[in-house]
């Protein structure tokens, strides 16, 4: 029996209950003779309640003080649930990200991990001590100061320390009781996965799949540790995510398809009439750099003949619309381009799989689906692994269930899967 | 203009408000030419949350994780207050007592400083920034493990910094004007004290002032460090705590007495029938320090010739009040005592103030007053500049009211003090 690392998000120990259900959830880890280390988030709302605060006292909360401020939301919930274990008759101490070693760059907000040092963590768990570990957060390498590790933190402090302690597993407690198909809200007939490849959970989170993200992922992938994601609620087995199968599952038949990622949290721009000629494309792209969006697929068609003009599409998040038409419009005149459409009516339907790079037709097979359904596409984005397009938002749920439905990715019981938890 | 250190309690940064308002008084300090110092409490009811969750998942929740918990709450209002100065242009910088250099002991909940190394603080000070510091807590010096500082611990921490950082004053902020000569909620005409001698002030504090607690005073009077005691709801000069007039002070009379002090928190025990040889009281007494109960006045009058037994009298907190009785059971049959008596519905009125070392009569006109009040005296206890006596807890007002006229003390109008702020 080796060294485990759980993680617990913040809605497995959103009360005294949560709190109390998950601490005797460790003690049997314990018990069960393993080294356990426990990485928790905050308390259900109370990060929301803290930037709440933040926003009553400074319009804009951000930097090395709102990093203090929201690190408070761990430290909490990590007491708390020490002192919980300590009540079932066990040793536990908590620690801090900078206690636990977790170094990070200055960036504060979205700071990331350059170090892990667990020389407190080693000596806790060598006394028999169960370890709680504080999430999303850690200490600035340069000026030691606090820092928070933004989106996906907690996930990826876990991750991060199994690494460092060269654990058997990192176990993520959701709650859901793992990975599926599709998401289980669209598709009744969505299946758990039992495991993913660690390169097919990748391009499942960036299509839209939000139980893993893609950051702790990518940790554990460069690492080689494998995750279990399961529900905090239920005892059931969840899905594995590793760079190979282990032993039992060797035996099992890799899937041609993983699963369909859905995303309608991003919008559309157009820039129309674009001349055709070498150089406009960066003056786009680099004027939505300059202005920080991230943006997802580029699209653009081979130009008119007659008119030498050709539009180019990409896709980003709604809320940065606004920002690239401003710095869109600001070099309009330099490209004469003709102009901009925006629509955030839109939705990206992803089909993920390693399999379709050895089988020919996967994406014919994606297209008359989508073709059978009803559904019209306006974009068209693939990697080796995955084939993505857009659609209206409103065929979203239709395409989806189409998709997943002619890869035979359906369970046989309509509503075969619990989603949301059992024992809740 | 030198260094200022402020401390501000939890009802004066209770909510977003209240934060903003200290914000602004911080930076008119600093923009007078201070470097500033600012030692913040929890907000408002965040400790009792704190202790009420901690409650839920444990029965007793003590030790180590007990003080990582409750730190978060000073946590949350120095990031607040950091980010509210900034807000206003100015720079502040938050610090854990950890990184404030707050060393300790190892006697959770309740440990005692034993060195401050405000290294950081002087760093973030010659930067020109306001250094905003987490009261009540520290990091034990043996096992770095995060500590909380007991009852009174910010004040502490306040004084505590002023003294490692040769401040020129300890401004302590709370919602009342200042130290009163008797409690303005029970006499009227009580007057705000001006300048008061730390040695009074520690008479006071253990006698049921509770402005200041006594720790605070002893650890400034030891270091030599004024404190200034004010409203953080008003402008108006509060009560200047030091061994030592300031040069402005030094032309006033010092008052012969500093003011009446009133305390009904506390039981009586007698013990009845104690044979009178040597041994017996020490017997008691080891009874009840072993039960680590604190005692305060001890009585005892003379046998009576004919039974050759005395009655031995002392008071105590009234919480501890079972555990000393069921401790003087237990040695009964060694002592051989008669019975027990338990009181709780007693009171402690003392007057205290340094001139009466040299004034005889004070002791009888205080006599008098209470005699001319109709109030009975049921113990008397001495020391060089305070008397103490205990009565009926019904009369208590009355008591401090009569001592309070008989000794000057009145002000000349009616209500003419301002009790709880002014600009809540």
């Amino acid at each position: 029996m080796g060294l485990v690392v759980q993680k617990y998000g913040g809605s497995s120990v959103a009360d005294a209950e949560g709190i109390k259900r998950v601490a005797k959830r460790i003690v049997d880890a314990k018990k069960s003779g393993h080294q356990v280390v426990v990485v928790v988030s905050a308390m259900g709302d109370t990060t929301d309640e803290l930037i709440e605060l933040a926003e009553q006292v400074s319009p804009m909360p951000t930097g090395r003080e709102f990093d203090m401020l929201l690190t408070a939301g761990e430290r909490i919930s990590m007491a708390l649930l020490a002192m919980a274990i300590k009540n079932l008759g066990h040793e536990a101490q908590s620690f801090t990200g900078s206690q636990a070693g977790v170094i990070t760059d200055s960036v504060h907000n979205k700071a990331r991990i350059i170090d892990v040092t667990p020389g407190r963590i080693r000596t806790a768990l060598d006394q028999g001590n169960i370890a709680i570990v504080a999430g999303f957060q850690g200490v600035s390498q340069d000026s030691k100061d606090i820092t928070t590790l933004g989106r996906g933190g907690s996930d990826t402090t876990a991750v991060a320390l199994a690494a460092a302690l060269d654990a058997e597993v990192c176990e993520i407690y959701t709650d859901v009781d793992g990975v599926f198909t599709a998401d289980p809200r669209v598709v009744k007939k969505a299946q758990k996965i039992d495991w993913i490849s660690s390169e097919d959970m990748l391009e499942l989170a960036s299509s839209g799949s939000k139980v893993l993200l893609h950051r702790c992922v990518e940790y554990a992938r460069r690492y080689n540790i494998p995750i279990h994601v399961r529900s905090s609620f239920s005892g059931l087995q969840g899905t594995w995510v590793s760079n190979e199968p282990r032993e039992d599952q060797k035996g099992m038949e890799h899937a041609i398809i993983s699963g369909v990622a859905h995303d309608t949290s991003e919008a559309k721009v157009t820039v129309v009439g674009v001349p055709d000629k070498p150089g406009e494309a960066a003056v786009i792209f680099r004027a939505i750099a300059d202005a920080e969006i991230n943006i997802d697929m580029v699209v653009q068609n081979v130009s008119a003949a007659a008119t030498g003009l050709t539009d180019i599409s990409f896709t980003l998040p709604k809320a940065d619309g606004p920002k690239a038409i401003d710095a869109l419009k600001r070099v309009q005149g330099g490209i004469g381009f003709e102009t901009l459409r925006y629509d955030d009516q839109i939705a990206k339907i992803s089909l993920v799989g390693a399999g379709m790079k050895t089988n020919p037709g996967v994406t014919a097979q994606f297209f008359e689906a989508l073709s059978n359904a009803g559904v019209n596409i306006e974009l068209i984005s693939t990697s080796e692994i995955r084939i993505s397009v857009v659609t209206r938002a409103e065929d979203v749920n239709e395409a989806v269930r189409a998709v997943h439905s002619a890869f035979g990715l359906d369970s046989e019981t309509d509503e075969a899967v619990v989603y949301g938890g059992t024992g809740r």
